[in-house]
């Protein structure tokens, strides 16, 4: 699938508002790609597919969850936000007969993070979270990070999240604390 | 060993300060016995004990660490804070021969929590944070929490403690975010 194709398919599955969104986050990511590296073709063929099941029914996300092997149980426990990541890299394969796994990684894990995130993931992951039409206080510093350090810029992004959800006393999936704790970690350890 | 020997082993191992908070925590741990249940005894001898390793060097805790397989090796990456707890319950296993588990498991997780904690254990840990000594406003707020409800006051101190952590950017041990998520969803699956 070529990016043409796939920014058409992405212009009927979502609603306007979403699809700019999504151009956006394309851009963003281009921009991180160009700055920091990566397979720019897969960035971008993630970012456009990023959302790709964003407005699938709660109902057929958590009928996936339960039916493919490939996507943990426990998703089911935390908020149907986190879903569509998840799902969106399940249906994209099947749907879209994209196998690539640096693409469906990208997609997979752009809401939550993980631990040892490849820097495909981490580029969509960080451009989701700062494209311009983000505009809450947080993002607009991350943005700010993500000009000088890219590990730094995805640490802010998930402590800002993790602050968010506890804050709430909304559970905070597994694989968001584990690259929270990952980037903490690493920066201390390369800070000396 | 008896209550009475178990405060003057702490005496000498505390300095004054440290041990006037351990009264308090000893206190507070059984007007929550009373109100929620659990071994009193048993709560009142970890109450007593927890800080035990309080003033052990980090050097001294850190080799403990390394040399005793019963103690998680991942702990070197998170703050020395957190080594007291754990190194603790070994010492106090190991020079104070206690042997018992629900007395060792409340002073090992009374700093981080865990998933599916007993109840010794949200006592113990609870009362740690909310004794009177605890003067900043979340203490406060969780003290009053915790004379309705052992689970929602624990679900408090989780989530103050990881905004504090994550707002300044610090690890966050892997024990308190499972604790975390488990109260969440605990809490979510009682409310219906």
């Amino acid at each position: 699938m070529n990016e043409k194709q796939a920014f058409e398919v992405i212009r009927h599955a979502l609603k306007p508002r979403r699809y700019e969104h999504t151009k956006r986050v394309v851009e963003e990511a281009t921009l991180l790609a160009e700055r920091y590296g990566g397979d720019i073709e897969k960035i971008r063929l993630a970012a456009i597919l990023h959302d790709y099941a964003k407005y699938r029914s709660s109902v057929e996300m958590r009928d996936k969850v339960l039916k493919d092997s490939t996507l943990p149980i426990a998703l089911l426990d935390y908020g149907d936000e986190l879903l569509h990541s998840f799902v969106g890299s399940v249906f994209v394969k099947q749907e879209l007969n994209i196998d690539d796994e640096i693409v469906l990684s990208a997609i997979r894990y752009h809401t939550t993070g993980r631990a040892s995130m490849t820097l495909e993931e981490k580029v969509v992951f960080l451009a989701d979270y700062i494209e311009p039409g983000r505009t809450f206080p947080e993002a607009i510093t991350t943005r700010e990070l993500s000009k000088q350090d890219l590990d730094v810029a995805c640490l802010e992004s998930l402590k800002n999240t993790i602050g968010y959800l506890s804050n709430k006393s909304i559970g905070i999936y597994p694989d968001t604390f584990q690259a929270y704790n990952d980037f903490v970690i690493k920066l201390k350890k390369r800070g000396g």
